[in-house]
């Protein structure tokens, strides 16, 4: 693999950054951070469109200069390539719901509470502040719901003894959740893994308030 | 693998269940659909959340009995137990740029277009016609921007000369564009990958006009 450090363009707030260097730092894979900075619009930059045209977080950008978007696919690749510890199962059963977990939050909650979302719904659509509120809780509760569900209430972590894709989807969103006011005492699995989660040194130092370019 | 046919709970007009028709289609994999009426609100009777938690489509169901949700999830499912023809390439990277592409229409675009999110915009926030139209239209055309620039412009579909999971995702997405009235011109590689996806019977035979429970 790439010789110097991958550089990681991101946003200390950003969930879909925090799941991407939880699972870099549990990999022991050393990275770079380019702080991205959402709320002033850089992400519009010609410079960082050129490396990422869907003018998201994070891209990951290796040494030999390939670019790589979209969390999700940079999460595969970052399987692929440092695939120890193991973030998905072998089997091909137990990887799909691991998978399907993951996309709870990562498909269903995530895009829908997306800051470019929100904005579009304040500036274009005029909504105020407490109906964004209420619509940034609306889709936590019921991804969350969901999630809640579908993993396990006699592991650890969301399938097992070790954090897996699911655990570092949902460790982000709860970051989110508390920032929004969403209480998580009606899902006690949900808590019980983001407390696990944040007891582990790798996933902890990829909290979005250990970031260099935290306010 | 099953020696029974999978069961695919799906709903003729929406996009995650066009998708996973075309790449079953496209493995010869034979399967029986089992019409969910999302507009009846039939994902929210108790024994679908028994299956889908997340009152979503579709939903995949093994003749063991093995539950798969989240079409991404069971798409990677797909792959792994019925290899050929592959829907992704075996190199990280390129997989990585198949998967990024793919996420921008199945992760950027289709949630935040979600039947559930546009029915919340007008029954919760109280949005009109035009504004729920404007609101599809808008983050269609963010996406395909997006996809536009990432793909190739010198292969048949989007990626080379057979049809790969971003090709799925895409042409399931340009039947939404066509019936929220968005116009393809600005997009000449979308609108090459979408006739050449058509142009699969495969694919074709999974278009929203052919299934059993087409109004």
């Amino acid at each position: 693999m790439a010789s110097a450090p991958p550089k990681l363009y991101s946003y200390w707030r950003s969930t879909t950054s925090y799941r991407v260097r939880a699972a870099l730092n549990l990999k022991g894979v050393a990275y770079l951070t380019e702080p991205v900075d959402l709320l002033a619009g850089r992400q519009h930059d010609d410079r960082y469109i050129s490396l990422n045209p869907g003018k998201g977080v994070p891209t990951l950008v290796l040494d030999d200069g390939t670019i790589l978007t979209q969390s999700m696919a940079i999460l595969d690749f970052i399987e692929a390539n440092w695939p120890d510890p193991p973030l998905l199962p072998n089997d091909s059963v137990d990887r799909a719901h691991v998978l399907a977990a993951a996309h709870t939050v990562a498909i269903d909650v995530h895009p829908v509470n997306n800051l470019r979302v929100v904005r579009h719904l304040q500036d274009s659509i005029g909504v105020d502040a407490d109906t964004a509120k209420a619509w940034m809780q609306h889709w936590i509760l019921e991804g969350f719901e969901a999630f809640e569900t579908l993993v396990s209430d006699r592991t650890v972590f969301a399938f097992g003894d070790a954090p897996d894709l699911a655990d570092l989807c949902l460790v982000a969103q709860t970051y989110n959740a508390h920032r929004w006011g969403v209480d998580l005492a009606p899902f006690p699995n949900i808590a019980r893994i983001e407390a696990a989660c944040l007891a582990v040194p790798a996933i902890a130092a990829a909290h979005p308030d250990k970031q260099p370019d935290a306010q």
